[in-house]
This record gives structure tokens, sequence and C-alpha cells, in this order.
């Protein structure tokens, strides 16, 4: 079958071996599979995330020096079963799945695997325990959306919104963009985006963000007292005083660049929660003393668990959560490695997908 | 009045002007009040601690050009009622009360201001609302240890202990040992204790630590697994695959230099939450990418609420929280400049009380 292939910093569409379902697998037909931020990372930088992975316990991510086949946002089509499986899901039901694959040499990270292929490929294995049936129609390349969809759900229900008085989203790439939606689908607000990409802000407006502001015309964290919650210590400390429980900030960081940490707690009120989503690779410079004296709560986040997959699936299903702006672009396998490059330029595009099966 | 000023980076002791309790102010005479970890560090870098209170929007603070009298952990008694009092706690009443004052030009932080006088004073002024009577006879010395022990409450306050399988305390030093003791007064265990001083390690098994280990010797991380804590990303993913719920680590940072954030990251186990207590005045550098990883929380704390300040008098009173092993010396407003000098060596001491009416 034909795939993109990551052999060191390049990536190659060229014929690879058919896959063949082993016990528990099922054999699908890739429809369509979205770029994901982090496989421009790791198409430069896999030695890297193969170290950090290796520091934090992660098994199951690939050997950088071996080919790899990306791509883990993927909606698929069942083609067949391999042994042992309930075969419920009957061929032609389209499906999408977590990103994982669980064998008897242990858990594979489908996308930054070497031993099975991601979506940028014709077909691929999956385990049937895990596959979740596409509904109402919902369109091939939205139902890709579950995956980074259900991270900024589950950064989402990371934030502590009954105490929170207003959202501040900062960046609005696909994942911040998630945060925002998911937001507006749980009736929250108000929820103020910040990004420097004209188009980026647009898609913010139009998934319902109810003030949208470019960072260089003005500072997001002016609007905080507006929506009542305290500015700076003073106002939060008088409030208390008055026996009063003062709303508090939640700040969704979904950049990850150097600099930006510290830039928010400059930035931030005091006692505000922020949620860090985006990944900064590289090492960062904070000033702890200043996030203890305004009692700041740095939750990082990651992935997603089950239920959230699941229930990204069905927001999307349903409408809860507009698919449409996400979508800027679809490629073939052959224009994939082209898609990569125009990635790096935020402002052409939120979202790619891959259809490896488009003429 | 004899008070210990602090004039530049110097401590004198001195004669000053006779404090007058105006409206809602109390004059009550200073019995006994502990030297903080936060009055070295101001003693030197005042305009650093000075900047920072007003890039958080604090206010209070004194102006670092102008005489200090230090001392915020008071025990103190009942002299005189300024006008406008309602005289509840008559004289010779021992009371406690936050550090801090509310009058008509705003909001003085007892033992940073310059318009106060702070406990290492013969008498001081405090707002009558704020006066908490000290209660069962507890001993001076000890009562001045409520504030200490309230950030030690608070910290405790603010970790997610229900989910917690495990704590660890990184520093032994009287914000540390605060925290051991309120992690057991509460009954929760295990609780792990690392310090490099021998006597702050003894001072932490006398409050009850159940491990207590010299970080040269033996990683604090090495326990997690032990007490059921998934030690790291593979473990964790196995137990949250197999339905389970496992238990996170709680760790609370009580040393504040620099660096110890990142050691951090790279021992603690995934999903472990970490409150930061210890103060790190100086910038710092961290890996996000191997905090997001983990998805680590980490929670700034500061300070303590009323009701925490209250508790931690009764925690002392009650006897739930042992007294006897924070204060390690004692002396009088002439020996306060070198009990300065003598805490700047871990080994020697923990808490060292000033007694003002010392003969």
């Amino acid at each position: 079958m034909r795939a993109v292939i990551r052999r060191g910093p390049r990536l190659i569409c060229e014929e690879i071996a058919d896959p063949v379902p082993g016990p528990g697998q099922v054999l699908v037909k890739s429809l369509a599979c979205g770029i994901c931020g982090s496989d421009l990372h790791a198409l430069h930088h896999a030695d890297q995330l193969a170290a950090l992975a290796a520091r934090a316990g992660a098994t199951g991510f690939m050997d950088p020096a071996r080919d790899t086949v990306f791509g883990h946002e993927f909606c698929a089509e069942v083609l067949d079963h391999g042994p042992g499986t309930a075969g419920s899901l009957k061929a032609g039901t389209r499906v999408v799945s977590m990103p994982m694959s669980f064998g008897p040499a242990g858990m594979d990270l489908i996308g930054y695997s070497n031993a099975l292929p991601g979506g940028f490929a014709e077909r691929l294995l999956l385990t049937e325990a895990l596959l979740l049936p596409v509904p109402n129609g919902l369109a091939d390349e939205h139902a890709a959306l579950t995956e980074p969809l259900a991270v900024g759900l589950h950064a989402v229900e990371q934030a502590d919104l009954a105490a929170a008085g207003a959202a501040l989203v900062v960046g609005c790439g696909p994942v911040g963009l998630a945060v925002i939606a998911c937001l507006k689908a749980r009736g929250f607000g108000p929820v103020v985006a910040a990004d420097f990409s004209p188009a980026r802000r647009r898609a913010a407006e139009v998934l319902g963000a109810d003030l949208v502001l470019d960072p260089r015309e003005k500072s997001p964290h002016d609007a905080w007292s507006g929506f009542g919650v305290p500015g700076n210590l003073a106002e939060r400390g008088l409030a208390l005083m008055m026996g009063q429980v003062p709303k508090r900030a939640v700040i969704f960081e979904c950049v990850g660049v150097p600099g930006i940490l510290q830039a928010l707690f400059d930035g931030a009120p005091p006692a505000a929660q922020i949620v860090v989503v985006g990944v900064c690779m590289e090492s960062d410079r904070i000033e702890p003393a200043l996030a203890i004296n305004k009692q700041l709560d740095l939750r990082f986040v990651f992935g997603y668990t089950p239920e959230e997959f699941g229930r990204a699936l069905h927001l999307l299903a349903e409408g809860l959560v507009p698919a449409t702006p996400f979508v800027t672009g679809t490629v073939g396998l052959d224009g994939t490695a082209a898609a990569f490059e125009a990635l790096r330029r935020p402002d052409d595009h939120i979202k790619i997908i891959v259809r490896p099966h488009a003429p």
C-alpha cells in the first residue's frame, strides 16, 4: 500500500507492505487524517521527543532512527477483522479510535510507532476494543477532528470553571480553537481569545469566543476587572476582607513557546488558574516568587481519557462543536509533505486533512 | 520604647516613639515573635521584595529606603484600647492576630510596614477586629507559631489529599515542618520528609513524618510505588486501562531555591501535584514539555485565610500540633541581629523566638 513515511527529517511517499490484522486487530481504510502540530515537531525533532517520553517513563514511542508513518487524528472504514475479534462493527462501518494499539508486544502509539502505520497510509490496524462508530453521517474530515477536539476537551475538564469568572485562551491554533469550542459547548462565558493571526482570530469568533483580540493591539489582561475578576492583589484582598468569594481567571496557554509562561505570570490576575496545553519543547525561564505572590495554579495537561475521546466525537456528530472552521485544506498522500511545510506559516492554515485515497 | 530597626541592610536596636492607638486599634505588648525566613531575605533584599509586591499589585509593603521594624509572627498582651473600639478583650488578655492592620490610610503589613512597628519591638498596634485570644494557657512562644503554622495549613488545604496516595515534603525548615504537622494532624499518611540537615530530619520525625530521608543518600522518589502511586507513565497508563483510579503523589516544595522545580519535574511520578510553598526569589529554569508529558499540577501558594489562621491557633492550643520541636532558641531584642545571622546556618536552628521583654 502507499504511505507517507518519515525517514530521518524527510517525508517520502512510497509503497510499504500491506498490514495484516493480528489477534484483536481490525484492518481499516484510512479515510481522513489531520496533521497535528506534534507531527511537525516530530518530523525534525524526533530524538528530543523520544528522550522526553523515556524520561517521563512512557512506552510505545517510536525509535527515530527507523521508519515511521505519522497520523494519529484519523477517521477510517472497517475492512477486515483479525482472529479473536467479535466483528461487531461490520465492514464498511466508519470508525475513529484513540491512537493506540495493545498487542502481545505491549502498547504502540499509532502515528508514532515503528511497528504500526499511522493514518497517512492507505490502511492501518486498530485495536477492536477501542473502535467507536462515527454517528449521524458526520463527514470523514470532521470525524478526524475527534482527537484534537478531545485534547481541548480534556484541558477544559482540568479547569475549575465553577470558580472562574471568565476564560482567556492564548493562541488560536487547532488546540486553542478546540478549547474555545468546548468552553462554548458547555455554555461557559465570557471567553476571551488572543492570537496574532487574523485568520485564527476569525475562526475563534466563528466558534463563539465572546471577545477576540490581537495581543499586539490590546493586552488580554485588561479585560479581567470588567468580568468581575479582581485584577490585582489589592482588589482581591479587599473583596476577601468584605466576605466575598471573588471570581478567578482561568487561562488556557495554547501556544507553547519559551517566555509565554512568564508573560502570563506577569499579566495574570491573582489566583488565576493557568492550564498549560501548548507544548513548549525548549527550556524556559520563570520567576517562581511572582507566581507565589499571585498564588497562581499551573496545570500542565496532556492527552485525554477514553470517556473524553468519545464525548468529543459526539460533540462533533451532534453539531455542538462546528467542525467547518477547523478544516482549511485537504491533500492526498502526495501533497502531505508540502502540507507540512504550509503549516509552518500560521496565517495560512488551521488544520489540513490528509485523504489517503483522494484522486 | 525599644525596637529592632531595619535600616538599610542592618538591624539596630534603639529607642523609637511609643505607639499610640488610633481608631479601631489596640495597643499591645509584644511577648514573643518568631524570626521568619522572609525576614532574613527582606533584611538584605528588600528592594527585590518591594518590586515583586508592586508587580503583583499588592499594597501595604514597606518602602525599603525607610526604617522598618520587622516581626509578623507575634503573640502579644492587650495593654490599651484606642477610640472606637469595643474593648471586649480586656487588658492582660494574650492575643495573636494576622499581621495586617486596616486604617484610614489603607492596609499595612505589620512586620513590613514603615508606619507601624512589628513584633521585634516592645509594643505594637493591632486592629481590634483581627484579634484572637490565646486559649488553654498556650505558652507565648508557642502561640507565636500560629502564623507560620497557618502558612503550612494553607498549603495542605490547597492539596487534593483525597486523591493522594502519599505526600512528600521537600525541605524541613519551619514551613516544611508546619506542613508535616498539619498533614499528620488531619490523619494523613504516609508522609515522606526529605532534608539535608540531621537536626531538621529529627524534628520531622518528632512531628510524625512516616519516612524521613537524606536526599544525598536516597531519592525520595524511590518510595512512590511502595505507596501504591504509579511511578511512571507506563505504570499509570496500565492502571487507567484496567479501570483503576491510580493514587496521585502530592509534593510540598518547601525549599525555594533555583533548580528545585526542575528536579521535581524530573523525579515526580506522573499526575503529581506539586504545592510550591518555598519562595524562590531568583529566576528559575524549567522544562514545560516534561511537566506536560507527566501532567503535573503546580500550585503556587502564599499566606492563608483568616479561618486557617484561627484554626492554626487551635491546632497548637489543643496540642494537635506539638509546638516544642519548632522552637530551638529564644533571644531578647539585643540578641535579634545575632539570631538573624545564626539562622543562615540551617543545621543550627529551626525557629528562634524574640522575647522583647526578656531580661
